[in-house]
């Protein structure tokens, strides 16, 4: 069931031009990317898109460009927010603009509450005919999901057949769920990949990221699907320096954006305010290591 | 300056009927309330009025009947956002609306940074006129204001007229604020009121705040003016069991809510999932403390 | 079986001479207090009593010097520690020494586990035969313990024969582990007794807080278990404002040590740095409230 | 100034037996390493020793045993505690036990506080004649330490001559600092070493971390002071795959002291409860990685 989803969805940057508006001319290209880094989808409206800096109408209007532009790839569509109701309403909007699933992480609550974030699954579930990717990210949400939980929720919610997972040490959390649900449901890596030999190896079915070179993990997932460990290892290790370059903390989005920039793919590298742009000597640290791993 | 402010400013519920749907009905009640009560404003779509939990379309709503039924009671509005762009836009609409002031919160930032956080505040006061109440809440927001951080805010952003401060020790924040920069911003108390006496005595200019029987908060403003503060007292001593009661962390809105509906003010306590109603027994509870005091 | 405990205990503040040294003679003092208000007992080394700030010579100092003066008052001892053997070593210290039960809180976990809680508990079970207060107060702990997870500790550790219950709601909190696991846990209410009335209302039994009058809190519980609920509720409500002045955040050790040295309880208010000393603007309002309420 | 300790320091792991009791017997093995690796210096008692889970006395005997087998290599010794007094009496016994510095991270407070803060950097600074290093690990501590505050620091506590700064970005903020006040503070880096060649880049003097292998970091050092940014890079990048397997977040020291255990420098890789072990997955996952870079 989960092979549909099988390998390398990339989280899609939402691009902005030096005015900090929504620059809808260079979303093709970073979908068009995708494709061609052989990416099995894209998801947008996450955490890489900024999604919570975007107005309402914004998120519609980036939702409706990447679907116009992702011709059979699969996109799926962030809808998370800090009520039900309104995640409710999202995922609505994106099963009618053609999305293929929703990924939705938990609400901030003032008091972590699994049972009542078991019912936000729940509702949405019943409202909604797409699959959820569940988002397990307690940094950014404050809300932790023990691998109990995870199994309860699949067992409740069978529409929750993916779970995105955020919370490090992730391999060992991905052996903690397959004891108890087996395959039930599909396990995504993220945090930009940094972890992703791993996390394969524990049983992961690809990664939802947003490194800005989305083929080189397409890669490192292809290896371990045939079975060839030392050629994953060679490609992945070889690239984790940047890897781990763009995921330094506070500024990752940023050095993203400058390397996607860079690439071509996005016209500014703008990252809406407060979110701050990328320092010069960051930038050129950057652009050495891409030179020095011939990329 | 402040003098216009002075007083109480009652933060509004957005009632919800029992679908959870915006129930436009019952809003003038609780301005009319607010009137009746003597407060000096009202306030819409802050943390009470689950603002995080509301569309852009029904926050505009909610705005908008709000106006409409304010009657020449100044209105400030809610629109802090998750970033810059959107807090203007949101505060742009509130000027067009009519609102009196805006009031702003500091966005959630990864790493919390001050010189971006005062970026943030003057580059919404560049972009309306209208006066700003800057919202100190960090249990909420997770970023602390330094009182050195409020004076330089002060200086640097004139628009910045009022703070709502949420930070205990209240009391003390006052003094240290005030002995920095006196009267140039003018303080509000917040947090349901439970610190009102000592902050009106330490130079708050009274309250903005939510609490369910706001007529209790506006006497004891109003014996301070008079410089009656054993009247004071009186009325505030009397009321703090149920001040506290209503201010219990995690529950707090949904018996706030279960008051506003046991007075008629709204059609139905409900609070938007993931938060809770009242339990039976809470509000048991909170019946007979009413009925206790007397209210 | 909880009967024993039931009532009043008085958490000791530690006394230091204005050199920041421990100050043993005021010690008898603060038991003498104790036992002449009513309480059942008293708690030394906990939160109030600075303990994370005491060497261990010092802590034992301090735990011979309350043993010593307590004559038969039975003395709970905080036995805290960030590692399970040192809270083994300090809780059979504890009970060489003589005390009545050992009061323990979670130790600080950087990914908060309840399996290796449930551990900690179950060892330092093993290695003393003294009954274990357990203390629920996650905003210092970092560690939150769900209602399910209580009732797990009370299973498989039958000498955690108390709660110390400091994660509000409290009263909310107390049902919901009764409705789990009935009286085989004593629970007792902490935080300066700001909820005493409704968590006796809920089935509390008593409380071990260091508020710096105790008689008062002695007195509401009496009234509670002769059934007198507005005789209570009179002692409460007359009091609430100075424990709720007690109370604030960040300050409130300090408060209470102006408070205990008003009484001529302890020789100086020092706390130790960089915990700060009550300020003069906060230490009249406090001396003002005492007066008012004629203490 | 900084020169003397211009280098590599490896944070010392605590050894203990099946028992959890502390394996002296494995002390000078470590320190031996540290020595052959041509390690600058060595640090015990620090977040890798465990120190928060020690008794005093415990302390004190793994403090001594180290400088016993030290040498002549320098000693920095953890003197951390949640308050300025007992880290006061730290520090003094690490001064008369021969330590060449003392390494002092941020005492928990409930309410961080930034003149609080310097107040108990600048009093143990006044109670002992050796040089400081401030630990800037706010994820631990719970207290951020901005440049200015870091500038501030500098400038009134002299003797605070190193900044041990685990705050990332790291090499972001080592720029933000020396922009502010040159290289009057000696800067090492910290985490495992996993951004260290970018920190060297930065003006880092080094660094004191506990990886297992500290004889590879010391030779991105010393290929960085040659100035042959390439050889560090070769070296760096080929080993940063265990850097960050050792690194990950809950379970780093469990790997770590697997590692010393599989290098036979200790004699079990026992981690205090409630710390966990390696699980059985994760050991062979260190192991095959240990293989795979022919350590």
């Amino acid at each position: 069931m989960q092979d549909d989803f099988f390998g390398m969805h990339w989280m899609l940057a939402t691009p902005f031009d030096a005015d900090e508006q929504v620059d809808t001319a260079s979303i093709p290209r970073l979908v068009g990317k995708a494709r061609e880094a052989g990416c099995r989808g894209v998801v947008a409206l996450g955490v890489t898109g900024e999604a919570a800096r975007l107005t309402d109408k914004e998120r519609t209007l980036v939702a409706q460009t990447v679907l116009d532009a992702s011709d059979g790839l699969p996109v799926t569509l962030g809808t998370t927010a800090p009520g039900t109701r309104v995640a409710i309403e999202r995922s609505r909007e994106a099963q009618e603009l053609g999305a293929a699933a929703v990924m939705i992480s938990a609400p901030s609550m003032q008091k972590p509450n699994l049972d009542a974030l078991l019912g936000h699954y729940q509702r949405i579930a019943d409202a909604v005919d797409l699959p959820i990717v569940v988002q397990d990210y307690p940094q950014t949400s404050g809300v932790s999901m023990p691998p109990a939980f995870v199994a309860r929720l699949a067992e409740t919610v069978p529409s929750a057949r993916y779970l995105k997972l955020e919370d490090p040490p992730t391999p060992t959390k991905i052996s903690a769920i397959r004891d108890l649900i087996g395959d039930r449901m599909g396990i995504f890596g993220g945090l930009g990949g940094v972890f992703l030999l791993d996390e394969l190896a524990r049983g992961s079915i690809g990664a939802m990221t947003g490194f800005a070179y989305p083929e080189v993990l397409v890669q490192v997932c292809r290896h371990m699907v045939e079975g060839d460990r030392r050629k994953a290892e060679e490609v992945f290790y070889r690239h984790l320096p940047l890897i781990q370059f763009e995921g330094q903390e506070g500024i990752g989005l940023s050095i993203r954006k400058a390397a996607l920039h860079h690439r071509g793919l996005i016209s500014t590298p703008t990252v809406r305010h407060p979110g701050a742009g990328v320092a010069e000597k960051t930038r050129r640290e950057l652009l050495d290591l891409i030179e020095t791993l011939g990329l």
